[in-house]
């Protein structure tokens, strides 16, 4: 017998998709022929078509953000904490859209598309993406729905980030944003950390290229390093210690190289696991989509000058033990976002999680968060 | 012609071996035949044997500390900012001996040494060394010397953590114990970093299980990744910021994977550097005697209980922006020593540069440091 799904959840949910025939030139220069974009639904666009959320999704994350597939999946979506009757984004008030980005792996168009021209995978050909590239795309998307103005766009460290782009990319469609565990731009350490998972990724004999579906092999070694890395920017000092601390994995030392610390064997194996579930060809896209995020750059690389577009409201959170995107980062919208005289409400949430609080149930930021969402006109 | 060497140099030095040529029982339960340390010594002993300081080198370290082996070298020792006639470790003053640690790849017998047993190199069959391993050779090593007592015995980061070690297990042997940018143990997340760094060594198709020497390849890739990674920790993320921003390579952004932030460039150019010059077997061997040190764990876990048999008086410093050895770190390290009522100064230094300060010719930490130093009676 299935299991009774929790009352404050979307339910079954089941993926859509949007088709759109026509060619996207991008950033890059390179033209998409034709792409498709896979989304999930939550909750009623109301008559006005106003009360209309986008949730867009951080560097592994994907359409799949609330809500249950089967009534035997053990996990729901990714922000099933944030997303549901009653929670921070609240699906009896809000139409929620979550999609899976251009160039992801989760059935959007990507590398592991045919590409049309040659008739095999994109694979290493697909072009890069963007954040504004991102931004057109959900952009096609909300025109397809008939949605003519965001409620709100929200998003955590990469997802916060499209939200700033839409918001200065196409200022008259969004009222809200709120921004979570973002920054303006990368620091030169964490375009270093992503530099090493790329190379690590890269280097791993069994990536070939890039052509790594045709030989039925993936970069395995490449990817469980790649993720290692980000897993332990993803946390803070405290919370491994809190975790692992020093523990054995044995309960004694074994004088040798194998897995030996819990934090190791923890590491190791969410490594493996998403591994088996990431293309590496997305994961190098979305890195660079990192590196490459800058919205100041063509205002003279002035944020504020970008920000001043903006016709929306802001909210912007950070959390305490974050060194991923420290508070510091957080600050620096704030900051340029005050200087452009835009209404901004900033809350730097205590906890000991680091980068990953965005994704956890931390009352206090779960709390902001839903009094943020409760109080805006649909 | 040569050039001039700077006047506060220890001038052109020689590296000495020091065989010693009965078994040593190393804590992992292997023996070594018998063993060959290299070093250098820069000042003269006195006649009373009472001005000599011991040298601990860090991860990548070894013996070459100050001065320079030819006029034509382009650098000298790895600590020659802090040691020479009239610096912080004076040599007008002290005797000072540095040494390259059992299991290093400069000299000192190792995984590029001839296994006696099997006429082969040791390579990844050289046993597991720890710190106290090494406190033991350095014992036979200042024996061999007639060194009956250390004036002090100094060292940053796992170099530190060898001086805090001597004070414990040779507490008649240590006079002063300065300690600089280290911890009383590994954190998870210090334990983490060294793990993804051995698993890019270790699955590396070059590594061969560490029998590479024979196949005349070298672990590239792996090493790489592994000193990329251990640099992005040496450097705060200001300093990095100060150093790199997110500046381009070639000023423009090129939308593909290969190298394009100065950042990017520098780390995978000194990476490069490292791999040549540096065994991935000594690597993993370094990672894991950090990993193990743990002096408190024979004294039930308690800091204060080991340091209680120290005769030592301690210089302890730490740095404001080090993420890897944190401040914080150095406090427990200080607590401890307060609990044991040991005589203890501590300077937690102002300064950019993370990590690598110890290395560095920071105004006020050398200053420090020296007047640490001279104030010990010789």
């Amino acid at each position: 017998m299935p299991k009774q799904l929790p009352e404050d959840s979307v339910g079954i949910v089941e993926p859509q998709w949007f088709r759109h025939e026509q060619p996207l030139t991008l950033q890059c220069g390179k033209t998409l022929p034709r792409y498709e974009l896979v989304y999930e639904t939550y909750g009623q666009l109301n008559a006005d078509r106003s009360n209309a959320v986008l949730v867009c999704h951080a560097l592994s994350g994907h359409h799949h953000a609330a809500g249950y597939h089967s009534a035997n999946d053990s996990k729901p979506g990714w922000w099933d904490t944030a997303i549901g009757p009653g929670k921070a984004i609240d699906t009896d008030r809000f139409f929620v859209v979550s999609l899976n980005n251009l160039g992801g792996c989760h059935g959007s168009t990507g590398p592991k598309t045919t590409n049309p021209d040659t008739g095999k995978l994109y694979g290493p050909d697909f072009p890069i993406v963007t954040v504004k590239d991102w931004v057109i795309s959900q952009k096609a998307l909300m025109d397809h729905l008939g949605i003519p103005q965001w409620a709100a766009v929200v998003g955590g460290s990469l997802g916060g980030m499209q939200a700033m782009q839409w918001t200065i990319d196409f200022p008259e469609c969004v009222r809200n944003a709120v921004i979570v565990a973002a920054a303006p731009k990368l620091s030169a350490q964490n375009i270093a950390f992503n530099e090493i998972a790329r190379k690590a990724i890269l280097s791993d004999p069994d990536f070939h290229g890039g052509h790594f579906y045709e030989k039925g092999v993936y970069p395995k070694t490449g990817l469980i390093l790649a993720r290692m890395l980000g897993h332990i920017t993803y946390l803070s000092d405290a919370a491994m210690r809190e975790k692992f601390g020093r523990e054995l994995r044995d309960g004694s030392i074994s004088f040798d190289f194998d897995v030996e610390f819990q934090v190791e064997s923890y590491l190791n194996y969410q490594g493996e696991v998403f591994s088996k579930n990431f293309d590496a060809n997305t994961y190098l896209l979305m890195t660079r989509a990192l590196d490459y995020f800058d919205p100041a750059e063509e205002y003279n690389h002035d944020l504020s000058e970008a920000l001043r577009r903006a016709r929306a409201n802001f909210m912007i959170m950070s959390f305490t033990t974050d060194w991923r995107f420290s508070p510091e980062r957080s600050e620096e919208i704030v900051t340029a976002l005050l200087a452009a005289k835009k209404n901004v409400s900033y809350a730097d949430i205590d906890c000991p999680q680091g980068h990953d609080s965005f994704l956890l149930d931390v009352p206090r930021y779960i709390n902001m968060f839903k009094a943020y969402m409760g109080a805006i006109d649909i």
